[in-house]
């Protein structure tokens, strides 16, 4: 079996970027600005509903930095803006990323202020990187944080992604599979993800099948012959006539009988799966488990584990496909080094943390008390969670990701955060993340840096 | 310049289907199901903050029926999942589609219920496609709805699309700056979305660029240099002072100073573009325009446009870009015909109105006052807003798409609404839609020949 690594032709994206990065290249190429820049990607803020989020995306960004390139059509459609000279198309020919990244691991858990990754290249590379870098990693860190809520309300019953068909485009739906997994969910009914990233793919049946059948028990008994341990749809028309039917189905078919369970998909399910389950117990069917989906997200699901209602596993779609109560975050790429000195903004309400950065996650008895955001090289009790995944554009081994140890990191990671974090209620206090002293002062020091060179540009006249 | 008509290979796309479709597949196979079936794509209801829709995604839709296939690693795949025939993959080996698409144009406005496209196909073929054709359909509708509604609020200024950046994945950057520009968006950053639809690409400046200078001025200086009549990001440091530095800039330039705008990027846009303003008038500098962009949405936008600042143009990023208050609409692709008969189902909140549908449009004045669902075939007053698009597998000269031309049909529809339902505030009085009485009476009598075809597989046990 050939699995493809990837469903994109990563040769083909270096269009994939906003027009200004490639304006500002040019720039950065005519006045000679070939110095190192160090961008970090963070999220400002966390949202209330999130009290923490998986890291998620890195794998991608490092084939993008391994494989950028530009075609003769992508450049030939730049010339043809007229913005762009001769000789800066020739220079975006032989482009190639020869940078460094430093990240944090795959499904790490990550708040506030605290760099997912750091590009460190010559300016114009780590620049133009902007637009792909965060597009994916704000993708697959928004899928897999809201995803690990889901997991933690469904208390070790199973949750598999029903998302494909209304999350944003082919790309969102194949990389949730991978994200989803990463944060806990079992399977995917997405079979291309399945084929390209050997995630577990699993689905039930549809309405459709059931509707285009003589009867709904006749679309049974056709579908439990050809997949005897299938999961049947049993409200097409009603419910609970539906789970009478598959009752119906197992006296019929006596031993042969291996239906693993119902699926249950509209109306009130923590009351239907309590019926259900009553008449199947009654006719001996024990062993044929309760499946439910239908507009389900984690405050659906934990109000339905509170009922105690039995249902053993839970399909979920557009809340998680879109994370629909909060499909973006406030992350950004930020420049914090150029030419060997720190930089920053001051623009209102958008701080930068400048310099190389590196993250400390102290823990105590195990549970992780407070992080603390430190100046690349510091030394301060705790985990380092920064890595090195690439040096002069080359994965490193830390760079080569695998999706099973990446799902064990995640679910290690957020048993050691503490209890009312993990939770999906929002957490009254925040967890606690705070600049180290080295890193504060040094802040100080680049924001009179940049306010005098402001200074001294600044025509008298004015 | 060789411009590619999309950047996803669709033969690759076989496999992007929920597992289920195969699976259902199959049984289809294997019980000689080949009945002409139609799937009806619809939306269940408006959100709140959504009074209309704007249909969007055809072309892709189309663009897959005419080159689906299943590539010889994804057959692979699914015959090491062990449910699969293989016999069955010998079908799938040979599979085109061959069916029929009625659709409305993109663009046009679309209310609850109505459908978007209906596919008639042998039913596999039709089956399949569910999860291709929601996931485009519903991002892309998704998107220009949302986005007529930030154009609605601009009241004429330019909107810019900023959004890839954190817009879901890849294909949802490239596709949104299409469905955008539909919906009346003027530009997009995105460089490849650029390229492949002939958007026009649009940019300025990031702060990194003014954070790499010497100091902000520098940094104008040499912008302005390569592109003179670029716009300026002066909120890097301190915005007024960003402003000062524009004008000590004309100062220096004199005659050769053609820079087109400032941009605002934080703090209090309305009340910065007006000391803006104050303080470029005073410098003689009235041609210099101001642009806006952070955390724009179309409230924000509808507020500044409400105080009167002199903001021309507006840069709109992740609020339009992942739809932030709507990011999934209730969008449904249901069987509503198979082998000659109306098609139903009865589950709890989801009705599903049976056989091939038309919808009118009743104008009065040039103005939309009410939409009737109809049985296809119906002649009934008002305009029919489903077209053929796709015969046999190929498309008709209705499914060649001109993306100006949807542009245009677009603006012409909105225009033909009523004013509340055009309006960004939620609408107290829905716009009408209702089914024909033909339709409502072959609802019941469908619903009367499901329940009877049930009622006689029930057995007599239960």
């Amino acid at each position: 079996m050939v699995a493809p690594k990837t469903w994109v032709d990563y040769a083909n994206l270096g269009l994939f970027t906003d027009l200004y990065e490639l304006t500002m290249l040019q720039a950065y190429v005519e006045q000679g600005m070939d110095g190192t820049a160090t961008f970090s990607l963070f999220v400002r803020r966390l949202r209330a509903r999130r009290n923490y989020l998986i890291a998620c995306g890195l794998d991608d960004v490092l084939s993008y930095f391994e494989s950028l390139r530009f075609t003769r059509e992508g450049l030939d459609y730049l010339a043809s803006l007229g913005s762009f000279t001769e000789r800066f198309v020739r220079w975006l020919k032989q482009f190639r990323f020869t940078g460094d990244v430093d990240a944090v691991p795959e499904g790490t858990p990550v708040f506030e202020n605290e760099p997912i990754l750091e590009v460190t290249a010559p300016i114009a590379q780590a620049q133009l990187a902007e637009t792909f870098v965060m597009n994916q990693v704000h993708l697959q860190t928004v899928l897999a944080s809201k995803a690990a809520r889901v997991v933690t309300a469904a208390e070790g019953r199973t949750v598999v992604d029903f998302g494909p068909r209304r999350m944003h485009g082919i790309d969102a739906a194949i990389k949730a599979a991978r994200a989803f997994y990463i944060a806990g969910v079992a399977a995917t009914s997405n079979t291309l993800a399945g084929q390209i990233y050997g995630v577990p793919a699993a689905g039930t049946m549809a309405h459709s099948f059931v509707q285009a059948a003589k009867n709904e028990m006749e679309a049974f008994r056709a579908f439990a012959a050809l997949y005897p341990e299938t999961i049947l749809l049993v409200d097409t028309y009603d419910t609970l006539q539906g789970v009478r039917h598959v009752i119906a189905l197992a006296r019929e078919l006596g031993d042969a009988f291996k239906v693993r369970a119902v699926r249950l998909d509209s109306g009130d399910l923590a009351d239907l799966a309590l019926r259900a389950r009553a008449m199947l117990d009654e006719a001996g069917l024990r062993n044929v488990e309760i499946f439910a989906s239908g507009s389900l997200d984690e405050d659906a699901i934990a109000e339905i584990v509170a009922k105690g209602a039995p249902i053993t596993g839970f399909g979920v779609g557009t809340s998680m496909g879109v994370s629909q109560d909060a499909p973006g975050l406030d992350m950004a790429y930020k420049l914090c080094a150029y030419g060997g000195r720190g930089r920053l903004k001051l623009s209102t309400g958008k701080p930068v943390l400048p310099g190389r950065k590196q993250v400390f996650r102290v823990e105590e008895n195990g549970r992780a008390v407070r992080d603390v955001i430190a100046r690349a090289g510091e030394t301060l009790p705790g985990r380092p969670l920064l890595r090195p995944v690439m040096r002069g554009g080359r994965r490193l081994p830390e760079g080569t990701i695998d999706l099973h140890a990446a799902r064990r990191h995640a679910q290690e990671e957020i048993a050691r955060l503490p209890g009312h974090i993990r939770a999906t209620l929002p957490a009254e206090r925040r967890y606690p993340v705070e600049p180290s002293e080295a890193l504060r002062a040094y802040q100080d020091e680049v924001a009179r840096e940049v306010a005098l060179a402001d200074r001294d540009a600044a025509p008298s006249a004015l």
